[in-house]
């Protein structure tokens, strides 16, 4: 394929998914350790800790995205993401559901709530992820959400990995999980549809493949930090979450 | 000491150097495997191949400074920083001097400045600092750069344990450093009168405390990922450096 020829949609959608084989993140030895019940309750609490900022940025990210689409219809499709995440009240929403899983955890809820016993890296890479949307194209921005493409390989296995494994998990603190099992795909076919429409030169197609690696890379890499900092024994940075005295 | 009271200009001195004891990267595994010769030239390689996007980006951020800065002296003083880095013609100045180092290692030019084989992490470290420069309080920008206080610690370490324990590195791949030893102080001297005399409120000097502890993590955090993928086995990230297949 050269650089000039550009790829039919369903020869994008194949190469999107390559990509996901490839880069995301069912494969990280963190998410095999967590699923597997290889992880010891204060692994669990580091992962819910940090993961929580992922979820918590999710709506700014999708408002940044709002904020520069002109297209209504975009704009009434976008929302609903938002609405997923931060619900109809204080007791609802994507976020109040992941601080169900950090309270079942035994985690100060203001502690979590303050991100500030993040790992860096966390805080590095979903801020990268943010920005990415605030700053590429829409078409970019758009590509990037397609890891939700794969998240019904992940989320069924870790669900029932987590609620076997570990005797602090129930159904009730992965209660995030379970409508993000049709959340995700309507989502994620949503911006199939929008990139296979939209990337038609060779060029943006290549955007919309490296927008995807780049998504890929910010979770492995919440995943790296995590395995490096919790797993590995004696890497703690300075400041971040230590299960020995922040609990 | 309460949120209201504020310190003395000379506290705020002795608190930061504090932060720098307590965050700055002296003490990260990874340095200290590093300057005292226990890394294969591969692991030597994968430092400098990410540690090179750190450099490159330098100006970038240095420049994002001066572009929100309306003092044409402490821009005059700024600019300095540029001039460091990016020369005076292709053939000197900082970044270039950096391609010394992973010319000597071996590494392929074009490979190098693509940036396409870095660590998802160290992009997202290193861009998570030019956004906070560019998107904080000159205050904070200023002070952020306060790290330069504690690497007359790092380099002269680093220095003699690289040269002594390596035999593929010799004192011209290491043209980098020499110049830091005069540059750094000098930048930090004025970075460190700044904040002392414009943080003045409890709250600007937690500012600058904060922006320090926020540096020190951007430093810290690069290390973290290059001991995660190249000390640590099996944990490579998809497409990052190999240095069994890019070499």
């Amino acid at each position: 394929m050269t650089q000039q020829q550009a790829m039919t949609p369903d020869e994008l959608e194949q190469a999107l998914r390559r990509i996901g084989e490839e880069c995301y993140h069912h494969r990280h030895p963190f998410q095999l350790r967590l699923q597997n019940g290889e992880l010891n309750k204060a692994q669990v609490q580091a992962w819910a800790l940090n993961r929580y900022y992922y979820q918590a940025m999710i709506p700014i990210k999708d408002a940044s995205f709002m904020a520069r689409c002109f297209d209504p219809a975009i704009r009434r499709e976008w929302r609903q993401r938002i609405i997923d995440h931060d619900g109809d009240s204080p007791e609802n929403g994507g976020i109040r559901r992941w601080l169900a899983l950090t309270d079942g955890l035994g985690l100060d809820r203001e502690m979590v709530e303050s991100t500030r016993k993040l790992l860096p890296q966390t805080r590095h890479a979903v801020d990268a992820y943010v920005h990415y949307v605030a700053e590429r194209s829409l078409l970019e921005a758009v590509a990037s959400s397609l890891t939700e493409l794969f998240s019904p390989i992940v989320i069924p296995i870790r669900m029932q990995g987590m609620l076997a494994h570990y005797d602090f998990i129930s159904r009730d603190t992965l209660a995030y999980f379970e409508p993000r099992l049709t959340q995700a795909p309507r989502d994620a076919d949503f911006a199939l549809r929008y990139v296979k429409q939209h990337a038609v030169t060779r060029e943006q197609q290549q955007q919309v493949l490296d927008a995807l690696r780049f998504k890929c890379g910010v979770l492995w890499s919440l995943l790296d930090a995590l395995d490096y900092a919790y797993v590995v024994p004696g890497n703690l940075p300075p400041g971040a979450f230590d299960p020995k005295r922040d609990v």
